[in-house]
């Protein structure tokens, strides 16, 4: 997607070779607009999949799954990273590796929010590793509802997630994909 | 706001006294069309005031905050919970006792996202005790940021931080305010 494209190399910061900060518009500072031009791509991308509900992981993915929702006119549930008051078998759960930090959580969806009749769009704002995306996927199946596939903002295509979901048969769209990045020669895409 | 003082009505549950569930339409699953109703009011409320940013905090305040976004055409930022690859010296800090968690913790903003040109409207899914507002309207205080005001959607007006807040001359706009609730005798709103 050309407009995002343009937003990262206009205002995305790639620190220490493979973190890439685009902060300003996505992850700590969001662009609604954008997201709204974001949301309507993916909405063109699936169309007629059916798609009923929206999955996304908490924080930075609840933004534009939000807005996804708005101009896909569906509810958005948001995977939580720790326990609340529900009890365990009131939510499905999955484990979730972070190589970035270092980490291992289970995320948590309410059982009373995905059902078999539920047509699932997975949306987050990045994907590495894929393993946020891999882990939503599996509650997806937990709670035996159908996979229209995965709307991501950034994927950083050097890194094995994005293919490896797709080698698994499930479909990922992301609006950019990163071929390499570093400080020195900045940002290049795939082509499409 | 009667659209969502009705939505409670219909879908919220008290549950241990003084526990509001609304996690079907509000903070675990989300109605995207009913965030875009509560900002037209938000907008309404505070038109003409200049607004050109909105401050929330992660997680369940950025789906209404990016919603408000779009519609009040301006971008969103939300105050992280945890510190990131950013050093203390990048950002703006304040802490925050929740009572409900019985936890301290310091919430950041990016020194890049606040400045004193700033017109900031706060947005947040609850109010109680009013200790995540209060941590923000700090932020905004140290960026030299102006506050127009906070816009709430669900206040529980039998806990002192809304009037708290009033008191303190800032501007507080709840979408619905809880007189009282309770179990057996469920949910009372305040008069306008």
């Amino acid at each position: 997607m050309k407009l995002l494209e343009e937003k990262i190399l206009q205002d995305g910061k790639v620190i220490n070779g493979d973190v890439l900060k685009v902060d300003s518009f996505l992850n700590h500072q969001m662009d609604p607009q954008l997201f709204e031009e974001m949301a309507k791509e993916w909405q063109r991308l699936f169309e007629g999949c059916g798609i009923n509900k929206i999955l996304t992981i908490e924080a930075s993915g609840i933004g534009i799954a939000c807005i996804a929702g708005l101009v896909m006119k569906c509810p958005v549930v948001f995977a939580k990273k720790s326990k609340t008051s529900n009890t365990p078998e009131d939510s499905f759960s999955a484990t979730v590796k972070s190589f970035t930090r270092g980490t291992v959580n289970d995320i948590y969806v309410s059982k009373k929010y995905l059902s078999p009749d539920d047509v699932i769009l997975i949306i987050d704002d990045f994907m590495a590793t894929g393993e946020a995306s891999k882990g939503m996927v599996q509650i997806v199946k937990l709670a035996g509802a159908r996979l229209a596939g995965i709307g991501i903002a950034v994927e950083k295509a050097f890194q094995p997630g994005g293919d490896e979901l797709r080698a698994a048969g499930i479909r990922v769209e992301s609006l950019a994909r990163i071929r390499e990045m570093s400080s020195e020669n900045g940002i290049e895409f795939c082509e499409d």
